[in-house]
This record gives C-alpha cells, structure tokens and sequence, in this order.
C-alpha cells in the first residue's frame, strides 16, 4: 500500500507518519520510485505500537525510539526487555520529590521501610534496585502529606501487587519476538488499564452498604490477615 | 511562627508560600500587622498537603484548588470525597485516545467489555459510569496496539485491583474530617506506590527461576483459575 492507505488503516495522518518515518520510529518501505514506496502489514503494526506508546503510554518520542531499539536487540531477554520498558516510561514520582526526599532518605537514620518489606516479601531483588529508593521517597512524601500507611497495609498492597505481577508474566507466548512485546505492552499500558480497574473497585466498595459485603471481601480480608 | 519558618518548617520558599495564598490553597495567617502574619501547625499540615498533591498526585494549582475546596464541604460524604479526589486527577489515558476512542466504541457493533466485567464482578457501579467507556476505550486501544488481554486474565486483574480497593477504604478513621483525608490521600497518592510495588514484583517474578517459585506464585495461581 502507498503512505495513504497506511493513513487510512491506522488513521494517523500522512504528515505524522512521515514524522515518525524521519524519527526512525517507524521502518521505511520498500521504493517504488525516488517519492513513492510501497508499506505492507509490519507498517500498519508499528504505527498502532507507536502511537499507543505515545498516547496510551504518555512516552515522548525519544523514550519511543529507544524501546524500539532495544526490542530489536537480538540478545534481549526477557528481563532485559521489561527492564527497557521500566526505564522508558516516565518517572513515577515528580522529580523534586525525586531528588530531595532520596537524598533526605539516604542520610535518615531510620531503617527504609523498602528494605524491609523487600525482605518480608522475599522479593528476588538487587538491594540496589534504584526502584528500592523511589518507594522509600514516595511513602515519605505520603507520611509528609498525612498518609501514613501502617506496616500490614503496605505488606497487603504487596502481595496485590504481586498478584498483577504474576498475571503480567504469564502466558507469555513462546515465539520470541511476540514475547518481548507483550512484556513491554503490558508494562507500559497496563498501568491505566489498572488504575481503572481500581476506581470501579472503589465504587463498588464504598456503595455497597455495610451488611452486604461482596463475595470477596471476607475471603480476601481473611487471607489476607 | 512568621512566613519565613513556615518555609523553613516546610522546605517550601516564601514566594511559593505567597503563591499558595494568592490562589488559596492556604489559609491566611492571624495578622499581626498590615504585612505581617502568625502561621501555625494547621499551615505546615496544609502546605505539606498542597505540596504532595502537586508533586506526587500531579495535579494543577486548579486541581488542588477544587479538590481543597470540595474538601471543606461539611455534607461530604465518604462517596463523594472518593469522586471529588478521582474527578481532580488527570485523565488516565491521553485525551485524544479517550476522545477517539470513545467514540469509535459508542458506535461499535461489539458489546461493551467493560459492561460484561461489570456483571461477572458483581460489581455496585452505576451502569452509565463513565469510567466504564473510559476502561473500554483503554482495553480498545491496547488491542490495536497487539495488547490483548484475554477475558480471564482482566478478570484477574479487576479481582486484584478489588483486593487493592478494599485495603483503600478499610481502616478508615472514626473522625469525619480526617477520614476524608485519608480517603483522598489515598486516591491521588497511592497509584505512585502501587505502580512501584508492581514493578519491584515485576522484577521478583523475573528473576525467580522457574523451578523456584515464590511460595505465593501456586497459591495465587491456585487461587485465580
């Protein structure tokens, strides 16, 4: 197909698609002449894996250029490939917050309240992980700002969390290739489809009267206690 | 205490503090003089508040302005403090996925994911919740992108996301006001933490090698098929 019926099946304008063409973020077709080529399949796919990078994900386009080329890393494994996606998604926290409550943390005499629940877990993680640091300075802020999570409540959150992870990782297909990209798809844009999934389970909680637990509430508080 | 250790007692410099006053987001100080005033505990708890809903909620000076406001209302009920804190959040996706997106779904021929998960979950969410289109739209535009999450899988998610939900809204305080507090605190700041624990969890699941489970990995599994 010419660049305008790739317009068409993926409804990106022309003028962007060529944007992402000079960007490198989408491949080149094959030429026709000096100002044709002709696109196929492979484009209309990485223009719906960029855009949704872009949108769904919030990426800026150097953040999209870089995945894109570690995906194409032969040597890539599966680590490899949710850590390229972990560093390519905007950080969690502001970077104030960032940068002055890890350097408070650092010097704070207290014990990390990561480091903690890292061991409690029995997490597989480098002690170093810098992701380690950032959650030591977002429940600082939390407990700055009045949101103080108790040490059973953050070890729930845990093991929900866990619970995603889990499910993030599974059924992951065989092929290769497929597999790098259902890992990195599903950590960048699944974290609003999370979120989501969250404020629909906050309703239900808070409307559902008091002597009418749902089904899950007491197996899940039970299991967890 | 003057404006200048309110800023020392808040890491907050005056003229940001003289902001938070021009806009309201703090109250004024008891005046001692035509420019002079007496700040107390309740400013630097305020100034922490505004500063972590900024920072690590990102939310506009408006945002925080209408969420603070919201906040006072002495007939807000612990429903509405939850959709005050939720409506004040950014959109969870861009807005032109939302925009286009919702609108190929209103139209699309397909039932509605969102409404069936709604069902199967039991969940007490007004049908017409447009955070149901919102959660279509998301699943919608992650399928175009190769993303697919089978019917199970988000199932899954939704049942961890619940357990997340009622950690959210348990342990409330007795006290009206501060039981607002939590319920928006936890709102706009625990996505931050939650993202984090995902990835931390993430990176467990990785690096744990398969014949090594985490003693959660069966009893999950077990639990979910």
């Amino acid at each position: 197909m010419r660049i305008s019926a790739l317009s068409e099946a993926t409804g990106v304008p022309v003028p962007t698609l060529k944007f992402y063409l000079r960007e490198g973020l989408l491949h080149p077709g094959e030429p026709l002449s000096r100002t044709r080529a002709e696109y196929d399949v492979t484009h209309v796919q990485r223009v719906h894996l960029v855009r949704a990078l872009r949108e769904i994900g919030g990426l800026e386009v150097g953040a999209v250029s870089r995945l894109l080329r570690a995906l194409e890393d032969p040597q890539l494994t599966r680590l490899g490939a949710m850590a390229a996606a972990q560093e390519a998604l905007p950080p969690l926290t502001a970077p104030s917050v960032e940068r002055n409550d890890i350097a408070e943390h650092e010097g704070a005499p207290h014990p990390s309240r990561a480091q903690a629940l890292r061991v409690e877990q029995a997490w597989c993680v480098d002690p170093s992980d810098p992701l380690l640091a950032q959650l030591d300075a977002t429940l600082g802020a939390c407990a700055t700002a009045g949101l103080d999570l108790g040490h059973a409540r953050l070890s729930r959150y845990a093991r929900a969390a866990r619970a995603v992870a889990v499910e993030d990782l599974a059924s992951v297909p065989d092929d290769p290739a497929a597999a790098m990209r259902q890992v990195v798809l599903g950590t960048v844009l699944l974290d609003p489809v999370l979120a989501i999934l969250r404020r629909l389970a906050q309703r239900d909680v808070a409307n559902r009267p008091n002597d009418q637990p749902h089904a899950d509430t007491l197996s899940e508080r039970h299991r967890n206690d």
